[in-house]
Order: structure tokens, then sequence, then C-alpha cells
């Protein structure tokens, strides 16, 4: 069933509200003898904590992660290593302001989970949006370093391509410039557009979408498998499970119904003895299974629905009221999303590496 | 780990290859006492079958559905029901010409599965495309009919809403047109477009892409479950596992990303006593929880891979070639996607109805 | 969920019903490249097929198995080999005398599982015992064939060790002899005693349990994971849900119960540089992970409840009534276990060597 | 896969090793709206904790459970209840004398899992037993905790019946009893004979094995699956994986191969217009799903590996050594397994209380 669980063979589950003691996460099936300590899974938590700039919400989350489990240092040389047990990690929630979410107990929020979350189970912890915050992402960010320590030899990155109606530059893609500015944009030009968009939004108290583009180089070929354990399902399985994703694609993703299939074919020659494509509208991925070229996902994200614009909504003794979502929150939550997706990736991707060995002992 | 399962309490397994003796299906976990014959399947699977008029494959496959187990009648003013044990469902393979598919053998085709599966485990039965053939399908939709009956409450309907570059009117839409053209499209006056179109792609030898909307109409608020069994990753799995998929979005999708929080909303209000929302921007889902409106999924299905335009590749020795796929292809496959998009909507659902009812008690 | 389905990463999934068309098996997860044919599963459903000789059930079950998919023959040196894709085997229902089974409609057979399910599924398929048929065991007898292939290095054997209240001596134990006597007894002074033992149990109308013991020889050491995948778990899991299985043990089992600490241990040796235990208390299993030694499991089995002796009874409108079992059943269900339980380890086996590969990619 | 989690509907994942910071388990999948705080966890934790008496180890194990997730208190007079989401348990490692264990870091111990962990996974936390050592079981008796929330309706309870060589008279069985000796002895003038056995063992340096026996009442007909999500597969699997279980039976168990099935069946009658059985030697289950009658398990445990009577064996660099295993052990550790096998066995029920809800909408 795996209600909070994802992953097949490397599975990961996460638990943990907003506002209650603690987040976490178990990992499981995690390869024995693989380096690994708090120091190699902190720094990609930072990279997606908030408060870091005026772009993103100014609560302050520390989010530092405890290894509870699954690691053994029994040799100062070699360090501390995974044992192949389950790696348990967790975050204490801090910077809780329950009282900021009094408000929000009885209206139910348009965009958010609230009214569903009732639906559903009769019951909710509303305070700050319990399960169903965001802050569960951090977990995710901290199991895909881990998966990342599997498969060192893929490297994995994303970058905001779309902030609301502005794009990018593909010409002008540099990886090292993702680092550069506070919207993981890969075009410095964009970026600066960004600015003041996001400014404009900001102070109208609204928000708004965008888009995150994924790329996993150094991938063999071989990784998936027929046909309900393909990777191109996983990967968007795993990409649609993060709150406010609202649409996957992979290659040529929606721009592939309107080509020709002599245009769309990614035509294959020899290069130097080693197999290569002419392009890559497949996204690496073909019959579900790796070609050993890019990655390449991409992940649509809505507009934060908490905002200071009034909207129409009703209580949950069914009275219709207006509500106005105060407290901190990112004007472009699709910022935030870049580390988390680029993590849920990483799981899928060590996940496949473990199922590939599995069947044909072959990493 | 599920190799070729779908599903989570709602089980689905296929097996078989395009050229194999037979391809199958094995439903497990289905309900007991459902009125269930070979009557209820066999519709749906004619409505995917090949070489119905000119606009698709002119193989002759009669797709003649066999339940071999899982069903019962003990009274005949009951009929014959659901036992509550595995349901196999079995499509003898018959117009099987081997010989056509001999040329490929030693080449990959462009845009197929043929080089990933031979990368992955060394060997693959290159006949008619093996396992990674579209006719494994057949057995989705033969699934999806099973599934349909556990929730008679839902009706899932899907349409073909973009074919290369040609859209639809939106308010052109009507469900009755959708029956009454080759193309499933829901806009008589698109489908005039659409047939020239198609006739101009197919007599250059070349195909096109398409999109497929899918409309679910009647399920309750609440099915779905944070967070990785959250409805919206279900059917982005679903519909990403089809073959020739390459994108999947809900509700506004990827127009999202362009909107602000303040469009996107959608606002809740009350009608005669009842939840209204006054857009449907979360496509149905919100938190990965049903809130009662239409569940709205859209899927983009890439150009048929097997043309008669040449395209270069390379041959398992590592030769640099060309290759025409000769054959009978779809020049747009994504018609045929239209029900089995339908189908895993339809598996998706009953499964998450029956996973709801298994945590709260309740359908 | 895995209603009907058993194993990890090698997967089976078993339908079909005694008096249906056909009983089936999908065999998923196996790697590609494994040499298979109907050939190789055939010899093991031959060693469980009825109607032998006078000790089984008079039954006529040709049980010819046919595989529909998941193989391949692309070279005729190399011969038919694995695709690494679901294996689908079937087997035609044929020898169903349904007008037996008339009588038993609507009295509940005691010891049977007629009555719990109808309680759990309102309706059953009571024609020759329906889904709950020892039938069924056929599918995981052809399955644990193709698991065999899979490890084989592994040896894996079982002998009935105890009929009714008569045992073997252990001192007597051959291989050879379980080829040579009906009851796979491997003490040939023991068989001669259950021989006529049975035929008096068989003349009475009455029927007798029996112990099955599986030895698997050659798994090495670190097959099995804990806490919830454990070697010794899957094993019990494995034979508990063969019918008529009421219980499990590993290596003392039972017995362990009235041992020291310093009787049970298996102490540790090295002979000839190699790691030597000088007992086998633990049966080859020391905290769910294999340790070299033979894996020992011991499966007891109740006797055949379908029995000529007049039983009381209630009908499904709750009277209560007497009930014979007529029809051609076994006297001693225990020795057609033997191959069964062989199976059922040799699938476990199977699985936790891949499992063992996914996590450590060895072996 | 599922390597450390444990259930199908309901989901228990452990974590945690004997001397790092913490163990815990997530339950998911609980239905919401279940009363729940850490008093109605702890009382069944105190039960299984060490040091209350001499026949225990004189560890010091003060086992505080902490709720971090799954639970909110909206309203002080419905008080703290489940939410649907996954609940997170955690108890602090605190008696951790790891100086204790230095002694055997290159030993290994017979009987334990020291060597088959170094021999899967190259590295092991030695410490205490590690992910090995019984103190995992802490967490299951909590995750049971949880399930016995879930179906109040069934009364779970066990009680040791047999101490090494001594069993126990039927006749004198009382569940009062049970609570009144440090045994969890149903019959006081076994447990007197209990004590001074020992009281013997201990002093002289060894251990002794037991069988528990698990009595669930209450649970109605209908529970279970066939065919291999058996109610008997399930509990033969939940006790099997408790350390140091090396048999399982149900009902009548190893004792029906020796019965006639002229005495093995439970006939069946109507009291009170009620079904009723005449004896309970299916253990109140029947192909695999419940009867109604009580549900009845019984498990061997071995001796405690750790004694102080040398034993031979090697070590890692494979020298033959004697080893002696001081520090505190429990003489009989299948006394503290009485609640850990109440635990598992609650598990698997409220498990399949939930798949019966979701395969036929009943409890």
């Amino acid at each position: 069933m795996s209600w909070n669980t994802f992953g097949r063979c490397l599975r990961v589950t996460t638990f943990g509200e907003s506002h209650g003691p603690a987040i976490g996460a178990v990992v499981d099936g995690c390869p024995p003898g693989i380096p690994l300590s708090e120091a190699d899974i902190q720094p990609w938590l930072d990279k997606r904590r908030p408060g870091q700039n005026r772009h993103m919400t100014q609560r302050r989350e520390p989010d530092k992660v405890k290894i509870l489990s699954g690691v053994f240092c029994d040799d100062i040389i070699t360090g501390q290593v995974t044992t192949g047990t389950p790696i348990a990690l967790l975050i204490e929630n801090t910077d809780q302001r329950s009282k900021d979410y009094a408000a929000i107990r009885d209206r139910y929020r348009p965009g958010h989970a609230d009214y569903t979350y009732e639906a559903k189970y009769g019951v909710r912890d509303y305070r700050g949006g319990g399960r169903a915050s965001a802050r569960e992402t951090a977990m995710r960010v901290a199991a895909g370093a881990v998966a990342r320590r599997i498969i060192p030899q893929v490297e994995i990155r994303a970058a905001l391509v779309q902030m609301g109606p502005h794009g990018i530059e593909r010409d002008n893609w540099s990886w090292a410039e993702v680092e550069n500015n506070p919207f993981f944009c890969p075009d410095a030009k964009a970026a600066r557009v960004w600015e003041d968009y996001l400014d404009g939004i900001r102070k109208s108290g609204d928000s708004v979408g965008a888009v995150v583009e994924v790329v996993a180089s150094g991938a063999p070929a071989g990784w998936g498998a027929p046909l309900f354990a393909r990777l191109d399902q996983d990967i968007a399985a795993a990409l649609m499970s993060i709150p406010a994703a609202k649409g996957v694609e992979i290659g040529a993703g929606f721009a592939a119904a309107a080509l020709k299939g002599s245009e769309n074919a990614d035509e294959m020659r020899i290069h130097d003895g080693q197999v290569h494509f002419t392009r890559n509208n497949s996204g690496g991925i073909l019959g579900g299974i790796s070609s050993g070229q890019d990655i390449i996902a991409r992940m649509a994200v809505k507009p934060t629905s908490s905002i200071l614009t009034p909207r129409r909504t009703i209580t949950r003794g069914g009275e219709e009221v207006e509500i106005v979502t105060r407290g901190r929150h990112d004007p472009c939550v699709g910022i935030r999303a870049v580390p988390v997706a680029e993590a849920m990736v990483a799981l899928v991707l060590a996940d496949h590496y473990l199922m590939h060995r599995a069947q044909t002992g072959r990493g």
C-alpha cells in the first residue's frame, strides 16, 4: 500500500506535521559501507531552507538534521558508514507560531488541502498546514542526499526555467549561474527580469507559479523496467507527489504532441565508438528504460495558495466568508521546489540502480 | 517491487508479448459479488481495436477477451459475479506476421525501446516490439473495464483535445461528438480539420503526436492519500506508464505556472446546501485528495515512432544505417491511447476507492 | 497489498479455480538470459501429479504447463531464454467432474474453507473447492521450477519425515530412497511401515497428517535481511501459505524450547580455511540471514479434511446435518505437499538472492 | 520490498540500533479519529521492560515512548486522536554501556547474528547487538498498542506455556494468573516449578528456551485472504520475525500431523442461533480466513544465546577462540517475548481488519 512510503528497492517513509515535535524520514534498503554523516545531508537542506532572502518566506527553520540509525563508525580512518539497516533522519520543529494559524482553523483556504483532508479524515491538524505543509519536503531533500551517495556517478541538478509568464533563453543556460541568483535561474538576464517581477508580485500580496527542470547526467543505458516500473512513470510519480505540482513532462514533453514522427525521432549514430543520439526529445528514456543520454524532466508548480489578496471561501460550518492568509509565505514556492525536485529524482534513480542490479546483476 | 503490477489495493499484473501465444492480465483485490462477464469487457476493447478506419493501423486483432478465473455463476437470476479471487483475463494473439519484423531484428528503431531493452536485458523479443508493443495496452483496457464495475458511481470519459498543432474550441465540446468521429474529438469542427491533416500525414509516410484529456465525474471528496499515495501522483504514474506518453498534467497543469495565486484559486461557495467551487484549476484534487469536483487529467502522446520516412540509426553491431519501419502502423497513436487513458484512470480511482474504504470505512 | 502475489523482488501471482477453464501463475522479476522451456518445468509438476499410485487421489490431472510469455528463442544454439519480462504459466483444467460437488454446495465441509469463504465473500465457487483447492499448488510447483533456474547453485530437496504417528530413523536417511517409494520417505524401513498404515487409513475412509522437511544446500552466508525481510520469516510465510499447513519450524524448531543455551549453541570452528559449525540447530539462519549451512525447515500438514467418515456440520441455511465427502481424495495430502514445499522454499531463496544482489551487489 | 516494514494496509517500519541515539517506529495507514496518547502505549512497554525482577536482564531501560506525529487534539472534550497520517513513535536510548561490548567486536557469538550480518554487510554495529538486538522489539510492542486501538473488539492475550522441558497443565489455565507471576505463566502450580528451575539455570550461567501461546478472541469470521495474504501465513511471518523464534504453529499445529482426519475435524453445530464449532483444532483459521473462533498461535523461542558458559567460536580474522558473553542477559528470553508476540498478532489482525474492509466494505 505504502501510504507514506516512496520507492521500490530503496524506500523512503516520511512522517511529521508542520507544528508537531519533529518531522522525519526512514530510508530503507541503502547499501552498506557508504560514507555518510550529517555533513553530507545538511548542505542540501540549507539550499532549500527558507528565510535566505526577501524572495522566500521569512520563517526561520534551522532544519538541523540528525541521523538516528543505520550508520556506524568502527574505524576512524574509514569514518562513519552506512550499515545496510534503516537510516532514520530527524529534524526537530522549532519556529512554530501556532497562534498564526488559529484564524484558519474553521476556514478552508482555497487551493490548500484544508477541505479535502477534513472530507477524508474528519479531523486535521490545521497548524501550519499540518501534514500537507511544504515543510514535509525537507525530509525528501534529506533522503535525496542519501540517494545521491548511492549513485555518485550520476549528477542530478535542477533549475527554474519559468516564473509566471517569464521564461529563459536556452542559449544563456549556465549551471554556474544557477548558484548565483536567488531563483536557481540558469539565465542571468532572465534572473534580473524575474527579480523585478517577483518584487511586484510580493508587494501586491499575490503569488506566482513556475516551472522546474531537472537534469540527471551519467546514468547508463538500462535503468528502468517495463511495464509498471518504468523510469518515466516513477519520475512522474515522484515529481507529482511534491505539493503544488500540477504537471510533469519528460524530454520534449507536451511539445511532442505538436511534432511529426520524423521531427521527433532521436536518430542514432556512432561517435568515437560510442552510441550517440542526434537529439534528446526522449529525455533520456525509451520504453521506460534509460538510454544513457541526459534524463530530463520538467515540473509545473502552481502559485502559492497562501496570499494576502482576499479570496472567497466557506467555513467548516458551511458559512460563506472571505479569507486572507497572513503569515510568512513564499511568493513563488516554485523556487524552493528546485532542491526538492532534484531530491525526488535522485531517489528514483538510486532506486532503479538497485532494481537493475537485482534483476541483472549489473549496476 | 511490482515490476509489471500496477495498483495498491486493486492490483493489475499484465503479461505477454506482441507475438507470443497470448497477452493477459490478472486483476487482484476486486470486491466480491459484482456482476461481471466477457460482455462487460469486450465493448471497451472494441473501442481500442485497430483496423476500424483508415486513420488506424490496418492490423487485424479481434482481441476477444476470455475470463479465466475469479467469477462464478451460482444462480441464473443473479448471473455471473466476481468471487473476490483473482480475475485472469486472456487474449490470444492471432494476426501475427513475424516475417514483417525480421528486418528490424538488428536495427534499432529510433524512438522505440529496441536499444534500451537490449542494453538492459541483453536479449529482446523484437517481433512486433515484443513486450514494448502497444498491444499490451489492450490488457489495461480490459482491466479498466473491471475497475469501472467497482465504481459505477463514477463516469470516466476521455477525448483527444489536440492532434499535432491543431487543438479544439472548448466552447464546442460535446461528449456525444466524441463517439461520432474516428478521433474521439469532442469538437465536430476540429474533427474535420484533423481528418484532412491526418490524411496528409499518413500519405507522406509520417506520424503525429496528440493530447488526450480524461474527465472523471462523480468521485466524492476524500479519495487519495498523503503523501506518497496521492491521487494526482497515482494518475500521473498511471498515464505516464502508457507507451508513448511524454507528459501529464492535472487541472490547469502547466498553464498554472503562468498564473498568479489570485487567478489560480478555486474559490468556494455554498449552492443549495452543497459545496461549490467557482473554478476547477485544481483538476478536482487538492493536497493529493479528491475535492468532489470533476477530476481532469491530460496526457501528451508523442508521434508514432514507426514511420516510412527513412531515419538514421545503428545496428546491434554498431554499424551506421538507415531504417524505414514498414508494416501497419497508426499515423497518430494518440487516438488509440484515448480508451487506454480512460482505463488507467479507472484503475486508479477504483484502487483509491478501496484504499479510502480501508482507512476510513467509508466508500 | 499483494492478495494473491508472493515474493518481494521475484514475485509470483497465481490465479484460477479448481473447475474454471484454467489455473495459472505470473512470475515477475526473473533475470534475463536464463534457459527456460516447458521441459524445465514439467518434471516438477509430474512429481506432484495425482493418480500415480493408490496412495494418492485418483483424479486425472495431466497438468501440462504452457509458457505464454517472457521467453524468446533468437538463436537455436543458445535456445530459448528468459527475456526479463513476466513469465506467464498456464495449465488448462481438464478432468472436472462438477457433478461430484453438487452435494456440498449447501453443506460446509468441516476443516475446509467453505464456511469462511462464504463468511468473507458471500459467494464461493464450491466446485472442487474452487480457489481453496489444493489444485492451485500446481502453479507454485511450476513457478518454483523457474526459481530453481535462477539459483542453480542451490539444491532444494524435501522429504516426508512423519506420517500420522510414525516418524523415521534419522540414521537411515537416504535422499536416493526418497525417489524410491510413493511417500517421498527418506527411510526405506519406515516407508514399509507407512505403506501398511496408509492402506489401513484409506480403507477405513479416513485420512492422516504428516510432516515435511525441506533442506536447501549451497546458499552462501548473507541471504536474508533484518528485520521484516528475514529469511526465516519468509520461509515461514511461504510454507504456511500452503493449504493444510498448520506449523512451521526452522532448524531445531520447537525442540529448541526445551534446550539450554549451552546445548543449543552452534559453535564455530575453522576447517581447511572454511568456517565450520559444529551443529545446525539454527537451521542455517542466524538473525534472519543465511549462515552458509544447510537451510532446514519443517512443515506440519493436517490430515485431509475430505473423508468418507461422516462428520456433523451445518448448511448455509443453518440446518444441522451430517456430511460425507465422496470423490477422489488423498488419504495423506502431506505426500503431495512435498514438491510444493520444495517449490515455495525455492521461490523464497531465489527472491532473497535477488534482494541481496540489489542491496550489496553480490550474488 | 519492505526490508524493515511489516504489514499490508497497516504498515509498521522500525528503525534503530541498541546503542544508537534512539529506536523508533512509523505506523502508517491507521484510521483517523481514534483516541491515542502516550498513556495508551506506555503500559504495554512497561510489561516488556527489563529489570523488573531477578528473572530478567538487569539492564535499566526506562523505555519512555514519545509520539512525534499523526495525532492532534483539537477539542479538549474529545481529546487527542489519530489524524490518519503516519504515527511516529520514538524511544531514546539511555542505559548504554558500550564498553561492555568491546570484547565481542572481533568474536562471533554463537547463536547470534554477528557472523551473518558481517557476511552480508561487511560492517556491523556490534554494540549491544546493534540492529539485531532484542531491544528493537520494544517498537513492535509500541506499534502493537496502536493496533489494539484499531480493533478494540478483539482481545489479544499471550502466555508462556513451556519453559525448557517444563510445560503447564491446561486444566489449570487462568488468565488472571498470567499477571501474577514473573513468567506470564497461566498455571500457578507450574509457575512455582519454573521459578526454581530458572534460578538454577541462571546460577549455572546458562539459559533456556520457551513456548509462547497467543490467543485472540472476538475477531469475526472473514478476516484473511487467499492465497498469499492468508491470516495464518501473516501470523507465521509476524511471529517468526521476532528474534529467537524458531517455530510457529496454529491451532493443533504439529500435533495435527499425528491425527486422523476424523479426529482433527472441527465439527459444526448451531447453538442459540449461532455457528458453533465442537473443537478448535484449526486455531480459528480455515483456508487462511478467520472462522470466528479464538485465533490460537504458538511460537517456539530458543534459549538466550548470550551465556556465561564458555563456547567455542572464531574471530573476524579466522582464529579459533572461546567466548563468554558477559553483561546483563535474560536467562529465558521467551518471557519477554510474550508481550512482543501479542503485539505482532495485534498488528496482523488490525491489518487484516482494514484489508477486509477494503475488499468487502465490512469491518
